[in-house]
């Protein structure tokens, strides 16, 4: 049994409940001590990183070594793509070679259902475009879950530039289908298209929406993807939109802040509330590896002792 | 039993063979599912690759693993050599760190038998200079036979930069030993000395060839080896010596393409030859890892289960 | 039971020879072909090399892997510090991905324990600013204990930028302890300052030196590391401090030569020194995977079989 993870906007509510629990099911092992949990004995599991990103990258490969599969890392800056091969016959070799799923970041939106095309081998998305990241999601959801023992219900703010984070696209898929209330909170023309303006609410303005908020969750400022925020300084930014302590004590009691990493600090949180404990921002890294096993476990049909 | 693999043209008739059939062997399991097929475990593989490719480093990295060897990325760019330090010590000090078999690629085509006299460990060319690139050589005799059901007989064209590839040079060692006939087809100036010309059929026109062959093997025009096909852009090299659709139309009934990779579309090969069923690229990758672990037990004396 | 190794200067004898013994033990099994020695499987080893150095991250790679860890290659160059993550934050993320045990390497002395305070959990210094390498010390003392069948009372004699090699720093703060005599030479002004001066032999001249010394340790000239030797070129040097035959031969019978690696031949070495059987550069080498081993047991307390 076989499946391709893309997006999580393809996973229907109740598969994502599954691979929830499934994830918590794992964390609560690997917690405990057990680490080499197998299920994936003689497979081979290749990374295909086009937009370099080694925390991601070794938390994807951590998952496959404990479920006992093999890990290559393909390397697109010093292969054979820079001789001219396209990604479909990169796709086809490395499945020549053996691969049994791939792992793929790219720029483009495009590039994990090429792979997956090309290959046809399944491809879990470790980030594309503006648009997929599903098991960043899956860690999410995780953390929502543990620490408020559910998620319906829940008031999640998501800050920043909303319109071009792939954390905050599955996000915004999934959180409504499993029954949060979605804030998206972040200035003119970084925030998502009217198209969605019915399901969620939408403001320009952090302050007043943090008495209302279970969650925030901040984005990064991805200069490096050309994110233009319409301010001068990240100063200017962090005044409107940084999260300080001043800021968290205008949350609810029992209110948390979130951070998919890494964190910038100064910018979009401040010193004191990435060191404090309402941050979660560790504990999303520490689902990442169960959420990645679980997702590649679903994948290749495989169960682990 | 420690033996060294540099170069096809030192291993005799009779012992290439016995590789293909063992490779054949392996990747028969390799294909059944059987995949940790043991062997040498306990052993510690290294690879040197002083030019970059990620595509053949990820099949010998694959090979060992299958092997139960633990295998090493030694990446020159980023290590001592930078500091001024001599291959030879290189190779003494991996050898040190505990490396039973090298895997050396290199511009160079002295630098694997450089590696094996420095470090006193067997050591298999994983492409040097224009001259060696054995494992290659292993798979493509795997993917002819396995294809034809024979070698001795056949009509090979060998198609471009002949003078310059090294997996050329292995063919031409190889193919002709086995009772292939051999067809060198490439611009003046890309084909190889007069030495080489009463054991092989030369010509610079690929058109009259193409009905008297079973298999075109296409080379790819390797510029950033400084290759200077005489043509003043990749189209008109194409127009005499890209494999089209035509062109596989004048080829007998049964007769296939093969190419090492990368394949450069548009230019040695057309998009559609490339997705044919004739094209044999993907099986050519395939085939490298049973060669490859083939050579690797044939190098340390191993044997799997 | 959990420990941090930084720097040798905070173990006490008595464990500095605890750790060498337990490395002598270790590589008797590996030299009689033992090699998956097992006593930290399940365990998570991340190596974080913010120095480029490939000899000696393979070195401690290999190591953890004869114990049966998982060795993952956190590479910052590709990865959020280049985004703009502290740290500690790195630090943190690894951790939460499961890193039981970090290797850190690092132009800033102080970077390991930041590490270890960040993470929680302990570090072994894989080389750390001009002050800690403590696994290449363990392999040094190993290395000298074996030639000569002690430390105690042996002449040592340092040669180069004593002041600004970490390499030195470690065998400034052990040799002594051990019993051994150090002499300390260099030009000037890469001599350790004054307060070292009580119990070390400090001179300028190479020559006068060495019929007193059983070992000239040669450190490298790190040019990279901005070191003004005070010399106008590499030869000038060389004819002071560069170890050449001649020099061997004013040396004591059973008198030896060690280097740390990469040796840049002709300069502080030459040619026929380095590839002498009285060189022991190559067995400092072999002896670090062992004394990484010993590291590395002891730092998470555990047992090969």
């Amino acid at each position: 049994m076989t499946r391709t993870m893309i997006g999580i906007a393809e996973l229907e509510a109740g598969l994502i409940e599954d691979l929830v629990d499934r994830a918590d099911n794992l964390e609560q092992k690997l917690s405990s001590g057990l680490r080499r949990l197998g299920g994936l004995e003689g497979t081979l599991i290749t990374t295909a990183f086009f937009e370099p990103s080694t925390r991601t990258r070794l938390s994807f490969e951590t998952a496959g070594r404990w479920l006992g599969a093999e890990v290559l890392t393909f390397n697109p800056a010093t292969s054979s793509t820079v001789k001219g091969e396209s990604l479909e016959d990169t796709a086809r070799t490395l499945a020549s070679i053996g691969t049994d799923l791939f792992v793929v970041r790219h720029t483009d939106d495009s590039a994990p259902s090429r792979f997956a095309d090309a290959s046809d081998r399944p491809v879990i998305s470790g980030g594309a475009g503006i648009t997929t990241h599903p098991t960043q999601t899956l860690a999410d959801l995780l953390t929502i879950r543990r620490y408020f023992g559910r998620i319906e219900g829940l008031r999640i703010g998501i800050v920043g530039d909303v319109a071009h984070s792939r954390v905050a696209a599955g996000l915004i898929s999934a959180l409504p289908r499993l029954g949060a209330l979605l804030h998206l909170i972040g200035p003119p023309g970084l925030l998502p298209g009217p198209a969605d303006a019915a399901t969620l609410a939408r403001t320009h303005e952090l302050d007043p929406s943090l008495p209302e908020l279970d969650v925030v969750y901040l984005l990064r400022v991805q200069v490096e993807r050309g994110t233009d925020t319409g301010y001068r300084s990240e100063e200017e930014y962090a005044a409107d939109y940084g999260m300080t302590m001043a800021r968290v004590g205008s949350l609810p009691a029992g209110a948390v802040v979130m951070h998919p990493g890494p964190m910038i600090r100064g910018v979009e949180i401040s010193d004191e509330v990435a060191d404090h404990p309402r941050c979660l921002a560790t504990r999303q890294v520490a689902m990442g590896v169960p959420a990645r096993m679980a997702a590649m476990l679903w994948c290749l049909g495989g169960e682990t002792r």
